[in-house]
């Protein structure tokens, strides 16, 4: 089968850009992919998640594998891309082309480390509506993603409520918990605890790859149930042939020290840093009802009760333990509450969090249904 | 009220000792403590989990906090120290008195660190017939603990079980799933990810205490229900003075930080190695099948089979998501096919996996009949 080619391409706004937090970037860069035409009915904005980037499907030029929801996005699947057109952007404050930490900054010449201003969900999303204003889209039929991605979701759906038609959120929630902000500490502990993180300062130098291991290592018992994990490795072992008995020994030891050391060559840990702080502080009750900064772009709390008809569409995975089906069903009663008719699906599977990425075809009979509603 | 002074003992063993794994070590300690006077149905051995140590109950002299069982141990409590003679040490690979590896190796007159054997569940549990047999006891009218308590508990029970008249294990599991296995290992991967654990040679030098706080971080997660942390921490905030945006700011950041210092200043990083793979590497069931290794010590397969009447008592909490009540029920099952007469109390509460600690109440009055009994 031929393979659809894309590419990550980058938009350069070199005007300020006002964050959260009362800082300002003095410039940004974007990094999106876009499938498809423009029209004002056809728009779909797809929100990735804590890891993921633009590169939400097919596959760039020598690539063995496809962007990270390739399973969902393209002809005839979910997002069908032979219907609708659709975007997707690396977040602010990661490290997949969009500005972040990594970034140069343009006041020192050198990379911005912790001197980059702290980024919140609501930041994230306004750099997608800059996104899309260039992109000349005004009106999104639907804007979707899973675990953070839902976050982002629900935030633009609600400071952009004008330009939206539906929403999608999958696997997420209105806010953390204590418990779900403690894993993600103890992850940043983990990073900040390796001496080569250095405050922040490690680039051009050895990376805290042991730290973003660690904290990687914690997310991954987190993404997968209990049973599924008991499922694929038990108490199983590889041979042990070191000197050290404190290496691997284990299957399930093995699997998350591959995860651990594939991360960290694909992510900063900075970034991981920024993001999972900008998750935790994601609060989006709060975060509307705030009236105390509107930029002129049409937000704050008017906004979402100014709707014209809207829908969305929620779900949650029976085993997924890290976003509880108890918080998926907080989001329904939320914007139910708002008048938005939203459904909800609980989707049984044996995947904890990862569903969202992993159980395609029960999602994709929802969505579609979904989207063609 | 008159505080009862107590003191950890050392007893000193100049002969070699063998291990599980098939290496000696050539002499041993044991520290321990005994609150009574033997007879020779009256003595309760009581098995501490993975931090604990041989200071069970009272106070040493000088002390503002009583050992880690108090609420358990003394006179009028569930194990009476009016009508029983308690025994507690320190386990095998442990920092509190009893041989582990910041003891020092008499071959080479400096601390043992990786040189250190591994130890197992096993090991511990015939270093505490050691420590028995030299205090003259014989017959144990129960052996008791929590956590990796009751895995020893469980242990010394199969292994010794002509010694034994009854047990009680708290929180426990026959053995480690996948999951269980994973938290424990992303925690040693903390400590071992931090250079100053220097493959485990750090001792007269700075301790890997960032990597240690790290692995005590997630323990904590572990032994909390997600309820409790939710009602106690929630998303509270202490205010944020700091430059750096990445210090703990939430009130559940603020109580793992706490943890994590207050750990490292009193357990060694290698005994935490060294005791959570025995834990891992627990599987009773395997274990006491296992007829290659009889040391003449009266164990093997054939002693839990010849049992005269004996019982046993399995309490589990509902709100315990490391240790769950389905595990505690597998022990159940396991020992009543082995025809020891085996009760189970699942007791309702919102403390977790720490409810063996926190509960007193609730497992006093259960403890008190299944002893009376």
């Amino acid at each position: 089968m031929e393979r659809t080619i894309t590419a990550t391409k980058i938009l350069h706004i070199n005007r300020p850009f006002k964050l959260d937090c009362g800082e300002t970037l003095p410039a940004l860069d974007i990094a999106y992919e876009l499938y498809g035409t423009p029209s004002p009915d056809n728009v779909i904005l797809i929100e990735h998640a804590l890891s993921g980037d633009a590169h939400a499907a097919f596959y760039h030029s020598g690539d063995e594998k496809p962007g990270w929801w390739d399973g969902m996005i393209g002809p005839g699947k979910a997002f069908d891309t032979d219907r609708y057109c659709i975007v997707c952007s690396n977040v602010l404050g990661g490290c997949k082309g969009t500005t972040g930490p990594a970034s140069i900054n343009p006041a020192t010449g050198k990379p911005y480390g912790l001197d980059f201003p702290p980024v919140s969900i609501r930041d994230m999303v306004d750099v997608q509506r800059t996104l899309l204003t260039h992109l000349g889209i005004e009106r999104l039929k639907c804007v979707a993603g899973g675990s953070m991605g839902g976050m982002q979701t629900m935030q633009f759906f609600c400071d952009y409520s004008r330009m939206c038609s539906s929403f999608i959120c999958i696997a997420s929630a209105l806010k953390h918990s204590a418990q779900q902000i403690a894993f993600n500490e103890v992850g940043r502990r983990a990073i900040m605890a390796d001496p080569r993180w250095n405050e922040g300062s490690y680039y051009g130098q050895v990376s805290p790859e042991a730290g973003l291991s660690v904290a990687r290592m914690i997310g991954h018992i987190t993404y997968m149930s209990e049973n599924l994990m008991q499922e694929k490795f038990g108490r199983s072992r590889k041979d042990r042939h070191t000197a050290n008995i404190f290496r691997p020994t284990f299957e399930i030891e093995h699997y998350l020290d591959y995860q651990g050391i594939a991360f960290v060559k694909r992510f900063d840990a900075n970034s991981y840093l920024y993001i999972t702080n900008a998750i935790d502080n994601f609060d989006l009750i709060t975060s509307i009802s705030s009236t105390g900064r509107t930029r002129g772009q049409g937000r704050g709390r008017g906004d979402i009760h100014d709707m014209r008809p809207k829908k969305g569409l929620v779900i949650t995975f029976t085993s997924d333990w890290l976003y509880p089906p108890s918080q998926g069903l907080e989001i329904v009663k939320f914007f139910n509450a708002l008048n938005v008719q939203t459904s909800y699906t609980q989707i049984n599977t044996d995947h904890g969090h990862d569903a969202f990425l992993t159980d395609i075809s029960a999602q994709t009979e929802i969505i579609k249904g979904f989207l063609a509603s």
